[in-house]
């Protein structure tokens, strides 16, 4: 539909290998590309509420020549925030722009490709429809980083396809003193799973491991675990040389629990 | 080998997701994408018969601006007819557009997208080779989709990666009143599962479920089962929050039995 | 970060389907495209080794207008040799062409996209680093394909996803005489597992196999083995109808052991 309108422009594949209905994990994925994009627009959708009253939106971010097109169901503001969040947003109510459809509306097809030909195409945003209040705009459920005592409890936000653990914070979340987070000495960090606290508030804690900072892979030995800054600048959980979400059983919505265990490498009774 | 001919032409991936050597879900998947086509050239390739005495072809479609370029083993058939049929064929037999290879013909690379090339370009069909009498055309065995007594025995055509199952009939097709089908009353059909005619006629009959007509997703209650039309204007089983297909253990090719079962929603009995 | 750089500039993307860290597999997709890559850069990154001190570097191929950028650790050199070999290569050392990161540098991200849009423009290659001394870029080790007695022992070199086996020779690498290499007479050579000899160089000999030589699947009754020459001018192993790799058993790095088994069809005491 994109192509049919606009012959010439060039369209990006950003992914097409998000989960089937996982909003969170799209989210995610558009956030980490959001620094990167060019001058556009973006389609977004991930939308298990096909069919139901959410809003098809199209949203202005305030840092960047960038509109986002989409459900307003969340998937898109992770990463209008890390574009100084929405400017402006509008409902795409404008039958116009939209497309027929033999049966139900297929969202991708019939509105969000035709508002993002038009707006590519030079159109105005307000000519899709109506201005929205930016407070009603919908946003998922913040992931969990906060301190408790001497510990972080950090949810897992992403396992990547080499199974590292992205985790929902960044180097300056970390508990203890400014050396131990640089990792300019060996810190280690006890690394347990909590279960999540919607789901089983006081459910056993779960394994636990000891994780070194280093800053890259190759710093740790083979089947080392690490905790590392990775290159989208959050923190993350890696092996050297295998994949550490599948040896460790951590999958995305895990919180973890890292506290300070002292520094030098693990001593042979850990 | 498009892209070094063509430099500058867009080239859109419509799908490269179709299951090895499968002609009919590649000629469904075609089907589907066909009226959103731009003017332009189709290059279409799943062929079992690689290396058998099966033509190279290109046919223009009549109500559309667009020339499909594939195997002529019935591939291409369904979304010619959704574009008004074939209006003329070659078989793609002038050597000069074809790329030497270094071992046997790779159809998609040696022979279709030199002829992709050649017509995206501006260059007459007629030159690719002789035209063929469109009688010869080779087409898949049509899909069941037919009245039985009061029941509509219809095939299973696609099931889609949120598990939904696409059947090969239309809203008009189902049996009962207009006012069953048009679902605005609770419209109840019962569903079972025939095992297909050509591989064991007098199987016993599959498991049944009841399923309510309804315009979406949302209006089922959790793990309801509903008819619908869906956004390609077919008919359509779903569940509400889950994949249909996997729950009930329905495949492509399946054949299903639906019969009117009454108004109301399903009974506590059934 | 390309399309951010070169909004015009026509992007391929020739697979994204290599196994995390399979450097070997992504150097033979590599090789086989290579023939019909047009003029441009390519960008190459299949790495496990990232954070390690390996270069990045970019090299001019000697005959094509082809640069390859990626990183040293042999990915791209299979692709070279295929087209004349490294003309020239340099170590992207120069920052000016590179993107700052939020963490550890994303070398697809932050330097081979930033140099290949640099090239893409029609930048220097010299101003992105130094000059390499092109003996010194890395090579993977060689695929074992060599004579032993009156037999050939070649290496699986790739499984493609119809389950065809490819194999890390020619027909020019075949034993026996020219007439049963050209395959004009029903040839069979048996063909047996061979444990790869740095794994376990006296292990037992695995399963074998009589496989005849065709032109083309369709030579081949259901279910026989055939060994032909395939599209990319290598040796192949298939099955009609079926993956010959999951029969049987076969998988990248087996070395197999052909021998010359006689003429004419399998006996019936094969």
């Amino acid at each position: 539909v994109l192509r049919a309108r606009l012959p010439e422009v060039p369209i990006v594949d950003l992914t097409h290998e998000v989960r089937a209905q996982d909003v969170r994990a799209g989210s995610l994925a558009l956030k980490r590309a959001a620094p990167y994009l060019a001058t556009g627009v973006v389609v977004a959708v991930v939308d298990p509420g096909v069919g139901t009253a959410r809003r098809p939106v199209a949203v202005q971010a305030s840092v960047a020549d960038l509109v986002f097109v989409g459900p307003d169901n969340g998937l898109m503001m992770p990463a209008l925030d890390a574009l100084g969040g929405p400017a402006l947003a509008v409902e795409l109510e404008n039958a116009t722009y939209q497309l027929p459809s033999p049966g139900p509306t297929f969202a991708g097809r019939d509105i969000f490709a035709p508002a993002a030909a038009l707006l590519a195409d030079g159109g105005e945003i307000e000519s899709l429809g109506p201005l929205l209040d930016l407070q009603t705009l919908a946003r998922l459920p913040p992931l969990v980083c906060r301190k408790a005592g001497d510990a972080l409890e950090v949810e897992v936000a992403w396992v990547d396809r080499f199974g590292n653990v992205q985790l929902a914070g960044g180097p300056g979340d970390l508990p203890g003193d400014r050396q131990a987070r640089a990792g300019g000495a060996d810190s280690l960090f006890s690394v347990r799973r909590q279960r999540h606290p919607q789901a089983e508030a006081n459910a056993a804690a779960g394994a636990a491991w000891s994780a070194r900072i280093v800053h890259t892979f190759a710093d740790l030995a083979p089947g080392e675990l690490g905790l590392l800054v990775d290159s989208y600048g959050g923190l993350a959980l890696s092996l050297n040389g295998a994949g550490a979400a599948e040896l460790l059983g951590l999958r995305e919505h895990d919180v973890l629990v890292l506290e300070p265990a002292g520094f030098g490498r693990p001593s042979p009774y850990d």
